[in-house]
C-alpha cells in the first residue's frame, strides 16, 4: 500500500456539472463571518498560529456564506463558530496527531464529553472545552431541546468516530471498506452541519418526516458525497504527510479493488456521480410539491452540497506541491 | 500503590441508616422480568455463559423492581433488557478486558456509535449493536423525540466515558481525583437509569425544571452516591484481578491523600454519607409541595439510590474470597 509515487500532480476528479452546476448562490455575510471569526478566536485561541487561523477563519467564513446563503447573520456567525471549532479540534487534536498517541485524543474527547454531558467539569488542557459550552449555551438558547439534542448527538458522534479513526489512521490496511463507508460521515461533520442546518434556518422536521424513506435516501447520499469529495480533495496532502497511506477512500478502493491509484481515483469518482445524481433526484423529488418544511430541508441539502463542492477549490486543499484532485467542473472558478 | 494484601475482607462502608433506612420497596414484576431477560437473551446471545447470564440476570431483574416499584411490566422489562445490556457490554468488552487492547473497545464502541447514528451499518462483531437497534426501536416507540434523544445522549457519553476508562485502567495514577469524580457517572450507567426513568414512569420534566439548581444538586448527588457506594462494593473484587489498583474511588484518594486502604475506605464512606444527606435535603425539599412532575422526579431518584445501596448486598459482589465492602446498615438484609 506504500510507495505511491508523491510527485503525481493531476488525477481524475468526479464531474458535477450535470447534477450540481455552478456558479453557487453565496450569502451576504462573509466578511461579517470572518470579523466576528477572528474576535472569537482571541476570546478562545483555539489555533496558535495566526497563518492558520488565518487560512481556517476564510474558508470558514466563505463556505458558511454558501452552507447558508439565506441564513440570518448572527445564526451563520453561531454556525461557522462550531464549524471552525470542530474543523479546529480535528486539525489540533483529531487527525495526523493522534497517529502517534490516542490515548491523548481520548483525554481531549472525554473533556468535550463531559462538556456535552452537562455536569461539573475538571480543569481543562485546551480551550476547547470552554469554547464548546459557549457555543452549547448559544445554540440551546436559540432552539428547542430535540434540535439542540440532535446537534448534540451529532457532536459526540464525531468525537466518538475521531476517536476510532486515530485507533486506524496508522495501520488503515485493517479497516475494511464497509466500516469505512459508514463512519465517514461521521468524521467530516456532515451530520453535525445537517443538524444545524435546521436550528440556523428555523425549521424542523417531524420524526415522521425524518424516516421517510426519500428524505433518508437523500442524506445519505448527501452525507456519503461530503466524506468522498473531501477525501479525494485531501488526499494528495494525507500522502505528503506520509509515512502510510491515509486512510481514505482511494486507499480503501485500492485495498478492496486492486489497481493502481488513477484507478482508485476514477473508482471514487464514479462513485460520487452516482451519489450526486441520487442527491439531485431526491431533491427534485422532494421539492415537486408546494413549499413546504421537506422542500425547506431539500433545498438545505442542496446548498450544503455545493459549500462541500466549493471547499474543494480552497486554498487549504490546494498547497503548493500537494494539488488536489483535477479542478471539478460544477465549482466556480476560485 | 501496589502491594495492598488481597486477604483484608473487613473495611469500613458507609451507614445510610439516617438518610436511606431500609427496608426498600420493591415492585411485584421481578419474576415475570427474569423470565423476559432470559427469553431476549435468546434472542440476542450476549453472554456466553450460562452462569453468568443467570447472576446477571437474576440481580437486574429483583434490581429494577426496586428501582422503578412501581412500573408497568412492560416498560419494566424493556428498561431491564437495557440495563442487562450495558452491564453485559461493560463486563465482555469494557472493565478488565479492555486492559490490554483499548483498540478493541474502540472498534466495539464504534459499531454502537453507528447504531445510535442511526444510519447503515456495516456487519457486526458481536451481538451488542442488533440488540442496541432492537432496545432503541422500542424506547422511541414509548416516548417523545426529547426525551428518547436523552436517552440516546446518555448511552454515548457511557460508551465514550468506557473508552476513556479503558485508556487509563492499566496506569490508574496518571488519572486525577476531580478527572475520576466528573468520569464516574458515566460508566456506572446513573445518566442512563435517569435518564429512562422518565420514559419508564410516564414523566417529563421541562427544561427549564431540569435546569433549577435543587434538581441539579440532587442528580448531581444521586449520581456521585452511585459510583461512590459501587466502587466501595466492588473494590477487593477488582483488586482480586490485578496487577494494578483498581480504577476506583479508594485508589484515587490514597494517590491524593496517602493513608491505608481502610483510610481511603474511611474516607470515602464520609463522602458518600455527606452525599447521601445532600440528597435526602433535597428529595425533602422537591416532595414538599403539592404532586407534580418535580416530586414524581425526586421520588424517582430516591427510589434509583436505595437500588444503587441494594445492590451492594446481591452475589454479583459478594463471591466467596472477594468479600466487599462491610454490610451497610440501610440496606435491607438478603
Amino acid at each position: 500500500m506504500t510507495g505511491t509515487d508523491p510527485t503525481v500532480t493531476t488525477l481524475p476528479g468526479p464531474d458535477f456539472a450535470a447534477t450540481f452546476p455552478g456558479p453557487f448562490p453565496a450569502g451576504p455575510h462573509s466578511e461579517h463571518t470572518e470579523r466576528r471569526l477572528l474576535g472569537w478566536l482571541e476570546e478562545y485561541p483555539l489555533l496558535p498560529s495566526a497563518k492558520a487561523r488565518g487560512v481556517l477563519v476564510n474558508i470558514t467564513s466563505h463556505g458558511v456564506s454558501r452552507t447558508f446563503p439565506t441564513a440570518d447573520p448572527d445564526r451563520l456567525v453561531l454556525f461557522a463558530e462550531l464549524l471552525l471549532w470542530l474543523t479546529a479540534f480535528d486539525d489540533i487534536h483529531a487527525e495526523a496527531n493522534a497517529v502517534g498517541d490516542p490515548a491523548a485524543l481520548v483525554d481531549r474527547t472525554g473533556e468535550l464529553m463531559l462538556v456535552l454531558a452537562g455536569g461539573d467539569r475538571p480543569p481543562a488542557s485546551t480551550p476547547f472545552p470552554a469554547a464548546l459550552h459557549d457555543l452549547l449555551a448559544r445554540f440551546r438558547a436559540r432552539t428547542g431541546p430535540a434540535a439542540y439534542l440532535r446537534l448534540a448527538a451529532s457532536l459526540r458522534d464525531t468525537l466518538m468516530a475521531l476517536v476510532w479513526e486515530a485507533h486506524h489512521v496508522a495501520r488503515p490496511e485493517e479497516v475494511t471498506l464497509a466500516t469505512y463507508l459508514a463512519m465517514r460521515p461521521h468524521t467530516v461533520f456532515i451530520r453535525t452541519i445537517t443538524a444545524a442546518a435546521e436550528i440556523v434556518l428555523g425549521y424542523e422536521l417531524t420524526d415522521a418526516q425524518r424516516d421517510l424513506a426519500p428524505v433518508r435516501r437523500l442524506e445519505t447520499a448527501v452525507s456519503n458525497l461530503a466524506g468522498w469529495i473531501n477525501d479525494l480533495a485531501s488526499y494528495q496532502r494525507e500522502v505528503a504527510r506520509g509515512p502510510v497511506q491515509p486512510l481514505s477512500l482511494p486507499t480503501l478502493l485500492r485495498a478492496r479493488h486492486g489497481g493502481t491509484v488513477e484507478d482508485a481515483f476514477a473508482r471514487a469518482s464514479t462513485m460520487c456521480e452516482n451519489e450526486a445524481a441520487t442527491a439531485r433526484q431526491g431533491i427534485t423529488d422532494l421539492t415537486r410539491d408546494r413549499p413546504s418544511t421537506l422542500t425547506t430541508h431539500a433545498r438545505a441539502l442542496e446548498d450544503i452540497i455545493r459549500s462541500f463542492i466549493w471547499h474543494t477549490g480552497h486554498a487549504r486543499y490546494q498547497e503548493p506541491g500537494r494539488r488536489a484532485a483535477a479542478p471539478i467542473p460544477g465549482r466556480p472558478g476560485r
